[in-house]
């Protein structure tokens, strides 16, 4: 197993390599874009990782890696276009630098070319790859429509919102994980339990993302800090409040959170002090600590060296202190 | 080989097997809503009778038939957003009954669902049968951006029009049927024939269209009669004439495809003539009788009976000789 820039590094040189240079423009010119806009390629690093931890070839596993970072940024250009979002990664989206027709086919061109970049692999290793990738990606839809339900929906769940979380976000970053057990002919009990490992750390990231929405240094976090709140977003932290504070002070909180407002720091500051007070920041600390526990545990029944076992969770303890 | 009705009833029963019945229900309605909006199944109903052509059993080629028709509506899907339809088969769109971001989503997951249809078949076919159908619904995504480019281009070529067609329209009926040829282990050679046949018959099909929105009887004629003259659409038909006119005609044809009127009585009748009068509409009438011949020679190729090959040309010749 190598180091995380490591796999960065090779597979943003094989991303490269790929630039759709086709007729017509209009529709992959998009696709080009949105993938070199950059970030921190978590799910393909994940990937490559697995395979090599699988005693694979992580160079074999680069097009499965590609196909989820294609598959990811579809998602986003679509997401993006719901959501009305001017920007993404400090630069403009496709619908806006674009048009919302141009978002909408470009997104689904992505998505075919996902699967195009199974087409590589022997039928079987393909067949196990595709069937991973249309099940993980109809779930991430159906977290998507989840997200859309909740928005106008006063009665979510704890439980409703760790399931929307799990497949918007978590179930891609598992199956990323998988994809490179499946390259690397891993059996089906560690398939499994590296599927799981990704998933519960991907719901761990996912809250943490709640969590440094709110309480994230501003010098650090790449996106506005309070930004959930300033959008009345349903999250974690605000769901715990709600459990966890006295009815006046619960009313308080739903009140604030159908204000749209023009300035925002009386209500972000507040809104905070409800958190911490009641008890829901440290809840949601907790529930991270909680599911990459979860993740860690899963790691026994791998049957994998306790070397590779530790390198995993030093990339789980990486990724769960980043303040950005 | 059975007939056109009776592969249409076995397809819909199989359909109505299928209905989604999944959360979140905002994700899976809009699915099984236009599924059942009807239409002729004519696509599916190709890649069962290719599959009972092949010597293989057309109950084995349902599931793909079922991918083709869950493809071709989510590319309607899609596309009735791009063109803000409000109708789509005398009902309302889904975009229009639910809302964009709804049609987006479901049609995403569509095209998710498209490909897991495949899931049945053993690796080597499901392998054959993806391959075919990312290439296929990757040229649909061009074709379809090639019709939106050409929109605002005032220099579109006959060439250009007769590819957009190709790529929008006809790979998907030649895929079809390749898809049946597939399934029942036909060797490449037919396999690639039938293909052939079939995108063929698809561009005559897409010419024909063109030539019926214009010439065809309202009282037969689905669709308006003169649609593509109102939303000044560049057809062969308009294509042709451009090309035979003497300059200032051309130029009045230009003009009046410059206009939004809101009563097109008038246009849509001297339309009609500089068609007739330049010989636009027997080119026409003479490109989908070519389009048609050379999907009959190439059953020449076929190494099937003569009189599957006879079948194969009534079936086409029931298709253009529709006036619906």
């Amino acid at each position: 197993m190598q180091s995380t820039p490591f796999y960065q590094e090779e597979f943003i040189e094989y991303l490269n390599t790929f630039t759709v240079e086709r007729e017509p423009v209009n529709l992959y010119e998009p696709v080009n874009y949105i993938l070199q806009l950059g970030g921190k390629r978590l799910r393909p690093v994940l990937t490559l990782m697995s395979a090599d931890i699988f005693d694979g070839d992580y160079k074999k596993a680069l097009a499965a890696a590609l196909s989820i970072e294609v598959f990811h940024n579809f998602s986003l250009v679509h997401d993006d276009i719901m959501d009305a979002a001017p920007l993404r990664r400090g630069k403009e989206t496709v619908h806006i630098k674009w048009d919302t027709n141009t978002g909408i086919l470009s997104g689904d061109a992505m998505l075919i070319i996902a699967y195009q970049l199974f087409e590589s692999y022997e039928p079987k290793i393909f067949q196990a790859l595709a069937k991973l990738f249309s099940k993980t990606a109809l779930e991430v839809c159906e977290g998507q429509q989840y997200d859309v339900d909740f928005e106008v929906r006063n009665d979510v769940t704890i439980a409703e919102y760790l399931k929307m979380i799990e497949y918007k976000t978590a179930v891609l970053v598992g199956a990323a994980m998988q994809m490179g057990a499946i390259v690397a002919n891993a059996n089906k009990e560690n398939q499994v339990a590296i599927y799981n490992f990704g998933r519960l750390l991907g719901i761990a990231f996912q809250l943490q993302d709640d969590y440094l929405d709110a309480f994230g240094d501003p010098k650090t976090f790449g996106k506005q800090v309070g930004g959930d709140i300033i959008e009345n977003k349903k999250t974690y932290l605000y769901l715990k409040a709600l459990e966890f504070l006295n009815e006046s002070e619960a009313k308080e909180l739903e009140i604030l959170f159908n204000k749209e407002l023009s300035d925002n720091a009386d209500k972000i500051k507040r809104v905070k002090t409800l958190f911490l007070n009641s008890g829901s920041a440290n809840a949601t600390k907790q529930a991270i600590k909680d599911y990459t526990d979860k993740a860690y545990k899963v790691l026994d029944s791998l049957t994998i060296s306790n070397d590779k076992k530790e390198q995993l969770k030093v990339f789980g303890n990486a990724l769960m202190t980043r303040t950005t």
